[in-house]
């Protein structure tokens, strides 16, 4: 068999419909963030597309924190957690985690990508004759994760209630289960009825694990997410967040009773057999953890610029998906199109905004997906606005029908 | 079901029969490692079992590049490699590394474990009837990567050429094929045949896969591994490797034709969609590259130290696997006895070597896995031959009959 013709023939598929992928290759300028030099493109952008939400990863504390930890332990962490790898950054960051969502235990992965794969996989592979109940939109690092489990999965539609009822209602009293579902969903935005999940899940004695990559760091009091917000961290069996967004570095975690981690830390293939997080980064990141529970100031100033940005592309027309979070998700439903305008904001305006493509979103739903942050300026938004409308125009898409202009 | 039970006895199961692992908490002492502070131990240790294999983890270049990067970038990637996570930093150490390895491109994986895990399972995922030809005796992330796959699988016995030529016989001739092995054995420290290996893959038509994750760094002129010293980087289809041992950081890469990257960067779940490393981790792992390409000091010094250490062992008559590898596995073969001297070894002595038992070896196989370094000095190697020599009097452990005590 000729390996790279086939290889070849998968990569002009993808060029076909639109959906090969350039990376944008940037230099963050630390401290001037979101601006960014381009060295695939123009000078000076401004990064619209960024999840370091919260502009974290260039937040003092965070540095210095990681600056210090570089100094006084070095670059890696030089083995597995069990073989030489675990540092007190580590133990610290884990405790700090815990105390975030209330519960006894925490145990940090290399990645939210792999907490998920690894924890899921694990709980759903070790308990005999478990049914894994799914949301059809969770991520692909969760499905992953059950599809690698080989238990039984049922998916219920996205966020539907009397959907993930009656799936309940199918199954054996008897059967050992798992509700998997996050918070926030990254590209629509849309948020998760929690507690009637875990009011359902309480009813069919069901374990409940709820993924809250896009929200930890950005709601509730401390940072806790959005079963903080509301109250419900008590009512999880597990609760899954990433340090690579809000916290502004890198790594995963999940959140759960001391026996249920313990289980995970002991006989999770992706957890055991992979070297720890550098300690630097878990310093940064014990560093953002505990600079979000204290202060406010950056969740406040997002939501802010979060409505503005909202209420200025509600008044040209541009057509969003409306939704209760952070994240404003602009519809062009056609990958070639989205491509083309994301280019055109690139090169011509210096506005990075990725075109979310095919296998990230369904096809046909394609979308420039905009994440406003503290760190973005009015005049920022002025841009952002003003080479929206102007493209908007020029490519003649439709606006919604309520446009001001 | 009582789920908290189900944890709980799985976990008492570990503890019987020995298995159950505790962490040591160290916190390395940048610039003066081996030396560690513990945590959960003395205040003063020595570590003997980290993957820092060189001591890179303190390289003040690697220190200094991760430093500059912080200032200049930042603390994270805030974005997958293609929604924002792209910097200078990663494309440069994905040209390093194609250079490594004499190849045209590298991609790069949040760690090693990652990268064999969605190489393998993407590219066995894919191709329409691929066998895949596993050694047996296969890192977990290449199993899981195979097993993701769900593509065929015959396992080879371990470094058997007879062996694996019969599989590759029994199979269909015009079946796409993939051999998949290691170059350096992390736990027994054997080395594979790597040209026989590429032999039957010419023969057989067969793409070959190799993890030379115990190896880059150590081994060649320029650190590109087992396969850069034998002169046969061009005969594999895939060299995989990490960042996070004899590199000193975190993260993993495998190089390969630009074709089969882009396609793997193009498909792999575990690639696209997950946060990108920190441009400070990128930036050390160049550091580390370089700094490797052109000094053998470090890997001269290393191959000085390892084998002092053996021919010590020797005289005491300690049983140890030998190999032509860095890595010296003294059997011990009861999980507890080992476990044991391990806790003694670190109370008594402040020597910490982690007891290495199942599931990281087969049972019955338990063993202190010993890792000599550049760094250690001739003080440190005098102090651990004591150590053992005492401890393995006390415990009537069995020495090797040529002892010379
Ligand atoms: C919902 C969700 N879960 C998990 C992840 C993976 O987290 P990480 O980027 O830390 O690997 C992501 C995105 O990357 C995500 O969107
Ligand atoms: C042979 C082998 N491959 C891959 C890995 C995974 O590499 P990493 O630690 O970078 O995840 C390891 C060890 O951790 C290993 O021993």
């Amino acid at each position: 068999m000729d390996y790279q013709a086939f290889f070849r023939a998968k990569l002009e598929g993808l060029r076909a419909e639109g959906n090969y992928r350039d990376f944008a290759e940037l230099e963050r300028k630390c401290g001037a963030f979101p601006q960014a030099k381009c060295h695939s493109g123009p000078e000076h952008v401004t990064v619209w597309c960024s999840n370091d939400y919260l502009g974290m990863g260039q937040h003092p504390a965070v540095l210095s924190a990681m600056h210090d930890a570089l100094d006084s332990t070095g670059a890696g962490a030089g083995g597995t957690r069990n073989i030489s790898g675990t540092t007190r950054a580590h133990v610290e960051l884990e405790k700090e985690l815990a105390d975030l969502h209330g519960k006894d235990a925490a145990l940090l992965f290399t990645s939210g990508y792999v907490s998920n794969w690894a924890a899921l996989g694990t709980l759903a592979g070790s308990i005999p004759g478990l049914v894994v109940l799914s949301d059809a939109l969770n991520h692909a690092s969760m499905i992953e994760g059950i599809r690698h489990s080989r238990a039984q999965k049922v998916i219920w539609k996205h966020n539907d209630l009397n959907d993930l009822e009656a799936k309940l209602a199918a199954l054996p009293a008897n059967a050992p289960k798992l509700i998997a579902f996050e918070s926030v969903y990254s590209m629509d935005g849309d948020i998760a009825p929690i507690k009637e999940i875990c009011d359902l899940a309480d009813r069919f004695g069901a374990m409940t694990y709820l993924d809250e990559v896009h929200a930890v760091g950005l709601y509730g009091p401390r940072g806790g997410g959005i079963a903080e917000r509301e109250g419900l961290m008590d009512r999880l069996t597990v609760i899954e967040g990433t340090l690579g967004k809000a916290f502004g570095v890198m790594g995963g975690y999940i959140a759960a009773s001391v026996e249920l981690c313990d289980f995970v830390r002991s006989f999770a293939s992706g957890f055991i057999f992979t070297t720890a997080l550098p300690p630097s980064v878990a310093a940064g990141a014990v560093a953002a953890v505990r600079h979000l529970k204290e202060s406010n100031t950056e969740r406040e100033e997002q939501h802010a610029k979060v409505s503005d940005v909202r209420t200025r592309l509600d008044e040209i027309g541009l057509p969003h998906i409306d939704n209760s979070s952070h994240i404003i998700p602009v519809i062009v439903g056609d990958p070639n199109k989205c491509k083309f305008i994301s280019d055109i904001l690139m090169r011509d305006y210096g506005i990075y905004i990725q075109p979310i493509n095919y296998p990230t979103v369904p096809k046909g739903t394609e979308r420039l997906r905009i994440t406003p942050s503290p760190v973005h300026s009015k005049a920022d938004i002025d841009h952002l606005i003003n080479a929206l409308g102007t493209l908007w125009s020029q490519c003649e898409l439709v606006r919604h029908p309520l446009a001001a202009q």
